[in-house]
């Protein structure tokens, strides 16, 4: 087969939602009409993801044989010497993702028969819900509950609290400055802890609930919040930590069993192996592109079963289909798959990627054509292009006016 | 101050010496004639630094004041939610250390000063030197030692062995491709020790040994290398072991006490953290520029030192005079600076740079000028641009065609 | 600037509460008009500390250059072979900290701008309530949220109880000595859990609670305090263990989420190395004229952020306005500074410390003239001279006759 | 016995060797003749002893019945608030080994004799040796053998290498400061190596060396010394590394069977309880007066009799004879006594301080009378009085100029 070689890397920018830049990579061959997608998306610096692999990427695996897909990412991860992080990672995984979607054309496979085949027909799910109210959070959760979902991601007033500033008398006492989003650490812990004890009590124990801290609290009171929410059967608790922190979920362990999801902000092995080796946490959440691809998420989830550890994969809104259905495709094949993060897809995102993943009574499903099954439709994608968005949410800021992250 | 504020990020990409390409940030301010220059250099990727600095970083921060050097870097990490890593870390730093010049040039002063004052007045150094038989790396050393160098970083046959194909019989047997460079693990181990030993013999004990091993040992073997050198009293053992297996190091503590040495490949704090808190290691040796500038390097030095771990931070080619100088202020402020790598600057380079830091008898000095004291001469740079380079040397592959790291 | 020379050490002595002996130095330099101030105040051996700077450090750093701190600090570290500890730590703290006031006036910039400037505008308080009964300590406590405070620290009779004898029938049984105070902590224990309880229910969840155990309970009593205390939500429970048996929070940390705050009486940074490491506490609450000056504690902060706990500097009474002030710029130029402890300062002490920091609304602020901004009316200090005071509440004894610490 | 109190506190300081000051505390008591003397020597610092003695112990303890020395430690050591460090732990010391004197003579015993009697008649010494050459220590070693020791500190050019600058060309290139004494720590290595290879060469295996590093090296080069030296049999390797970085002994102990003493620095009891815990160390070698006196002294014995570690409490020239005198009691009554170090005292502090112990065949007696049977000549150490010495010695830098610790 090595007469096949890598003729083109396209890549395509798009954002069908708006508010939210999507990176997909066409990869080329010397054959006709056989080509892979992969997805390279890091939507808040898309367009650096795009310049590697215009300037770096292309012209070291432009000529090279598509078989060799462990190889070609040695080869990209040894090439710019300094490794892992953001940006080299999402290359890396678009190039990689194509060549397993490529590799399941030319085997006319699913890329899950590759991987060894389905350990499991649907993929359960979670959704996400939000409210401004215990009540608007129930009431949203309920409509969730009855398009067939088992599992919800419950938040009150976005991430850490009310968005629109927790207490309203900050500015001018201390003259901190405007940028960003401020919260208040207690006063989001406090409506946490209401909210799951509402909704515990209001939606009865069937429905699987989990909970996103989205790293906004310190992290003594990260692990006074799971032990508070350890009566209300989480599901389980996200990113309580920020991955600089992770130690700390030695701590969180002797003190609390709320099962610990966290992964998707990982972008270094360094991150996770100590949490998995330890059995510190349960859920490993990475986001397949942030890794670099699909070959080093069967590694990470094959080292996760020997420890114990589901898999959660990130899911929503700042993923292409093409980079989900990868995702799903593992899902398939693991015999440790926990759950999987999904936030409904909108009818243009649909139409710009065809063949995407449904949605059926809590389960989502992929679709059998060989590879994964996805396509992209790049004349749609090109009439929503790309464009730089204030991202003032991912800049809290404590009432004093500390800038933390989250 | 608040009233200086920044204007205009404008980034310039040169390669004075042909083969690496450097990146600069000048910060202007609202101030005529105040700037600050940053050296953002990830010479291996180093348009995608351009990228995320010019779409990303300048709408971020342009028209923020000056003055709050902390706020900014945090405002910077987290406004990509997905943070740490090359690129994201390079286009941070160049900002960060843009500031510190400015407030270095506001206050009147010598960037050391404000951060403590001198600690010692002349920075000790060691320089590169290879060879393809021990005989020329004995020689090469000589005519350092001549310029006043006391200390060496000898290799043989640039890393791992010969570059030039160490078994010339391997292509055949394998098939493999002829893509990077072919080394021989088993090789490049018996001449280092030899090398060692051979130069130990000749030098004498007063001059200063160290060695790099790039990677590229398995862990074990790194191990063994650490034992087999123990009697010629390195300075210390480079990159024994890639960031990713940095936990072999327990087992090498265990075993020898050669002195140890890594981190120019560090990006992530993960990547650190446990080494420094258990005392694994012995010298640090981050790029200032691949984990986020001067502020992180500042806080860095000072959890070393808290652990009795030394400062050498990374030197060579791949970092503008202006990064360098950094490094170089840092060096001065800090109680537990321990040696600073540095490579002979071309002429070019010191015209491109003026007030570059200069080598006196083995010993770097900055100048005494407010801020870094290092400027650049623009149209200088833009006749010498940065342009894409083939990084075989950087891929090296095993007898068998493996590619591995290093 | 090294032409800026030490010319002479000037220590003051004062007390403008009466019961708190105050040590302030002034260097002068061979510029006139130029001088700093730091704080020496070791208020139960004040004059101890004089002694040791005109003995010793006078002689040891007079005609040296004021540039280089870091190198007078490790000189006078050095110097007395035996190290850290009270009284030497004091004295150096004093010069660190008037060098470091001199830097930001030859810089024309407040201290927080050398340390790379501005996290936060207000410094965030707590401040000191007690009362003899849950109902007093409630009034006072409303009193201080009427002035602005969000964060109170609450005591119910002085520390460990009432005290004036707990027990009053202790004295005849045992014929234990008068001297000291008794307290009883059982009886100290019980009341603190009501008076949290009390508190809690009657002030609702927002006002930040801390708790300040001064060391008078056994080890395993204190974890159990901590446990009883925990559904309250406290800000922090403050030296629940004696320096000497810190390593108990190892155990502590196994059952409860209670922040821990600890810091005070360190004098030796083999007291808090472990617990930061270990990420045992959550606030590092050290009083910077004990653990050396600026200098150090710079380094501790940011020792503390690797590690994920912040910073609650020492605050009320028994340290200068310009030691407080020293505080306030490093808390404003730290990203994880936490909360400051503040006591209201008398008009007495802010006409003897022109300068002196002001609070507003709850938050604490500096001027931002250069340096640390705090001057000093020696005239008016002379009037209020220091004297010995008896320490009785510093001597506590068992309802046995046991002295204890604390 | 209550009726006896403590009528006044006497400080005497004196200097019989010029170089070292001494200070001596005598307390007298209510009944005529009988009186106590204790060593309260800092000689770095003497005059800050004194004044904490005059200003703050007197009052404190003036009237006080002197029976219960347990009762007046703690009231000392709690009146300060903050604690331990040199300075009040001398000034403590010189109280409790005074009541101890007391007590002996209120028992008619010698102090050993309530300590439980005498495990033994005599107490091996090892004595200092240096020389400027290997052969020059040989020859002075061979002197101190003839007179009985069995024991010797071997040292060659004082600490670290040759006082007198081992690199005469570091001053010009770098400009570093004049101040201190410059030496080489990797001279310091080599010498050190040669010095003990030829000794026990020369001597033969039956006379006990050891050697002190005085923390004039890196941690790893500390490691790497203990395991060069490991084949010359030492009685033990001293302060290989200063108290802030003791943990690092985890390392050495993980390579090396080098006997390993330390303690003579240690004023805090966190520098030394994870180091008796986790059999680190096999001499503890604690200064008494810098830890508090004979009462900690007596608890630090047992402590490590119960870890298997023995005693080797610091010795000689800045302790006064009656301080000298404390430790021979605690060394005849411990059952893990090790060794006391000791350098010949002068006939003059020999009539300084009549009762002085003798040295006789390499062992040390004390008299029987009670008390420590150490008496002092008041008239004569008023003759030499104490006086301001510069501590160039203590102040050791680096070839670049580096002030480092030790």
């Amino acid at each position: 087969m090595s007469e096949v070689k890598i003729k083109k890397l396209h890549v395509i920018e798009t954002s069908p939602r708006g508010d939210i830049n999507l990176v997909c990579l066409k990869v080329e061959t010397n054959q006709p009409g056989l080509y892979g997608l992969g997805c390279a998306t890091f939507t808040q610096r898309y367009s650096a993801v795009t310049t590697v692999i215009n300037d770096f990427i292309a012209p070291l695996v432009t000529g090279r044989g598509v078989d060799s897909i462990h190889d070609i990412w040695q080869v990209c991860m040894s090439d710019s010497y300094w490794r892992n992080g953001p940006v080299l990672n999402n290359s890396i995984s678009a190039l990689d993702e194509a060549l397993w979607d490529i590799k399941g054309k030319m085997a006319g496979m699913p890329v899950y028969e590759l991987l060894g085949g389905k350990c499991r027909e649907g993929i359960e799910l979670y959704h996400h819900c939000d409210g401004r109210t215990p009540q608007e959070v129930e009431d949203n959760a309920r409509k969730l509950m009855e398009q067939g979902y088992r599992n919800i991601r419950v938040q009150q007033g976005f991430y850490g609290g009310n968005m629109k500033g927790c207490r309203q008398d900050f500015v001018s006492p201390t003259g901190a400055p405007e940028d960003g989003t401020y919260y208040d650490p207690d006063q989001y812990f406090r409506t946490t802890v209401e909210l799951l004890g509402y909704l515990r009590d209001k939606l009865g124990e069937k429905v699987g609930l989990c909970h996103d801290v989205h790293e906004r609290l310190t992290p003594v009171k990260a692990i006074a919040l799971a032990k508070e929410l350890e009566p209300f059967h989480l599901l389980f608790l996200e990113d309580a930590l920020p991955p600089e922190q992770a130690d700390w979920f030695r701590h969180m362990r002797q003190q609390t069993a709320v099962p610990i999801a966290i992964g998707e902000l990982f972008v270094n092995p360094m991150e996770y192996i100590h949490l998995i080796d330890e059995r510190l946490i349960d859920y490993i959440r990475c986001h397949l592109s942030m890794i670099g691809g699909l070959t080093p998420a069967i590694k990470l989830a094959h080292l996760c079963e020997a420890h114990g550890i589901r898999t959660a994969w990130h899911g929503p809104f700042d993923i292409t289909p093409v980079g989900l259905a990868a995702q799903l495709h593992l899902d398939l094949a693991c015999s440790n798959f926990g759950i999987q993060e999904y936030c409904t897809m909108t009818e243009l995102e649909r139409d710009m990627f065809p063949g995407a993943p449904v949605m059926r009574n809590g389960y989502l499903y992929v679709n059998d054509k060989p590879g994964f099954g996805v396509d992209i439709d790049e004349k749609l994608a090109t009439k929503y292009p790309a464009h730089y968005n204030d991202n003032a949410w991912l800049r809290p800021r404590l009432p004093d006016g500390t800038t933390v992250r989250g």
